[in-house]
C-alpha cells in the first residue's frame, strides 16, 4: 500500500494547502489550520480537462474546511493536471475537439463515452488507494466519515462508479454535464447513500432527459435534484442545500 | 374595492393570527408581535381539498413570521374552507372520487383539469382583492415585497396564473403534484421572476414530464428545480433553499 508523501505546504486564511503524491498520483489536501482530528474528508472530483487545483473546486474545498472544519482532498485524474497524457489521452483529446469543430454531435458524444469510461475505471482504484493512504495519517484515521463532493461533468463519471464501489463514502454530490451510459446507470442502481445531484438544464451536448434518467436510477431513499438554468460551463449553483454534506457527515466536535 | 374586516386575533410564540373576511372570502394573516412596519408579505395558496390553515401550511407561515419577520396571508379557495361548495363543486369532488375508486385515470385527470382550471379562474382576481385589501392596512402598504409562497398542487394551480397576471409578485415558490394543461403552460411562459419549483419526483397521478415541461416553460432566468422522491402528499422538502424568499424579498429592517 502506498503512503501520503507531502511535497509542499501553504497557509492562507485558516487553510492550510498541502500537495502530496501517492505512488505517481498527484493530490492536493485542504484542511483547517487548528481543529480537532476525524473531521470529515470530503473527496472532489474535478471536470474534464481541470485539474485538482481549478480555481472552482478550490474555492469550493476552501469553503468547507473554513465553513465546517472538514478535510477536502482532491487528485488529479488520469491524463490531468500534472499526470502524463498517454497515446489514447491524447487521441481522444483530439477527436473530441475534432468532432466539436466539425459540429458532429454524435461523433463527440461516442468519443466522450469512450474516454469517460476508460478514466473512470482507472481512477476508481485510484480514489480507493488514495482514501486507503489518506486514512493511514493520524489527523484523518478510519473515523472520520467521508463524501463525495462532487462535482459535476468528469467528476461524476467518476464519482458514480466510486460511490457505487466504496462503502466508506456516506453520501455524494453528483450532477450531470456528461453523457450518460449504461455502465453509470447500473452504479447508480446500486447507490444507496444520500445523493445531491447538480443538473445544469440547458447544457451544450448532454441530453438532458439522460441525466433525469440517471437521477431517476439512483437507489437512494434520500436523493434530490437541483436544476438549474445554463449549461454545465456557466451554471451558478446558487441557492443549492448548502447544509447537505453536513447533515450526512456531521461536523468536528 | 373590498377591505380587510378581521374576525378573530390569537398571540402564540411571538406570532399573531388574525382572521379575516374580505367581502365573502375568508383569510388568515399571520405577522409577528413586534417588528417594522411594511414588512415582505408572504401570499400562501393551499392544495386540493384543504383550506388555509392546514398545519402544514400554518407551520410554514409561522416559520416565516419566525424566522425573517415576514407577515404571511391565505384565503380559502373558492368552494374550499369555510366557503360554501356550489353544486359545480359537489359533482366535481364527486367525480373526482368516483374516477379514483374505478382506477379511471384519465378521467381522474380530465375532471380534475376542469375543475382547476375553473378554480384558477376565480380564484386569481380574488387574490388580487385580496391584495388590495391587504396593502390598504398600515403595516403592508404599497411598499411591502410581495412573494407566492406555494405550495404545490392547487396551490400552483392558481399561483401560476396569478404570478402571471400579477406584477407585485416578485418571486414565486411553485412546484408539481398536479394536471398540467396548456394554461399553466401559457402562463408559466409569461413569468419571468425568480421561481422556486418543488417537484414531487414518484407522484401518484401526475405525469413526471409534464411537471418538467412546465418547469422548462418558466420565462424566469432564475429558477431553480428541486425534486425529492415521493408523492406530493408524502415528500418531505429537507434541503430545500430556504433562503430563496429573503434573497428575493429581503429580510425588513
Amino acid at each position: 500500500m502506498h503512503s501520503v508523501r507531502f511535497t509542499t505546504e501553504t497557509v492562507a486564511d485558516g487553510v492550510i494547502e498541502r500537495d502530496f503524491l501517492i505512488g505517481e498520483i498527484p493530490g492536493v489536501l485542504w484542511s483547517p489550520v487548528a481543529g480537532p482530528a476525524h473531521a470529515p474528508l470530503v473527496l472532489m472530483g474535478h471536470g474534464g480537462g481541470l485539474h485538482r487545483k481549478t480555481p472552482a473546486q478550490a474555492a469550493r474545498a476552501r469553503g468547507l474546511v473554513t465553513a465546517h472544519g472538514y478535510t477536502v482532498a482532491a487528485i488529479d485524474a488520469p491524463g490531468h493536471g500534472e499526470r502524463p497524457r498517454s497515446a489514447d489521452d491524447e487521441q481522444a483529446r483530439t477527436q473530441m475537439r475534432e468532432a466539436v469543430t466539425a459540429g458532429d454531435a454524435a461523433g463527440f458524444e461516442s468519443v466522450s463515452v469512450r474516454y469517460a469510461r476508460r478514466l473512470a475505471q482507472q481512477a476508481v482504484p485510484e480514489w480507493q488507494a488514495t482514501l486507503d493512504a489518506l486514512q493511514q495519517l493520524p489527523e484523518i484515521g478510519a473515523d472520520a466519515p467521508v463524501g463525495y463532493g462532487g462535482g459535476i461533468s468528469l467528476g461524476t463519471a467518476i464519482g458514480i462508479p466510486l460511490t457505487a464501489a466504496e462503502p466508506r463514502i456516506r453520501a455524494a454530490i453528483l450532477g450531470g454535464g456528461f453523457f450518460v451510459y449504461q455502465q453509470q446507470l447500473d452504479a447508480a442502481r446500486r447507490i444507496t447513500v444520500p445523493v445531491q445531484f447538480l443538473l445544469p438544464w440547458d447544457d451544450e451536448y448532454v441530453d438532458r432527459q439522460s441525466c433525469i434518467e440517471l437521477f431517476d436510477a439512483f437507489a437512494s431513499t434520500d436523493k434530490t435534484l437541483h436544476a438549474k438554468p445554463g449549461d454545465h460551463r456557466r451554471v451558478r449553483w446558487v441557492g443549492v442545500d448548502d447544509r447537505f454534506l453536513p447533515r450526512h457527515l456531521g461536523t468536528p466536535a
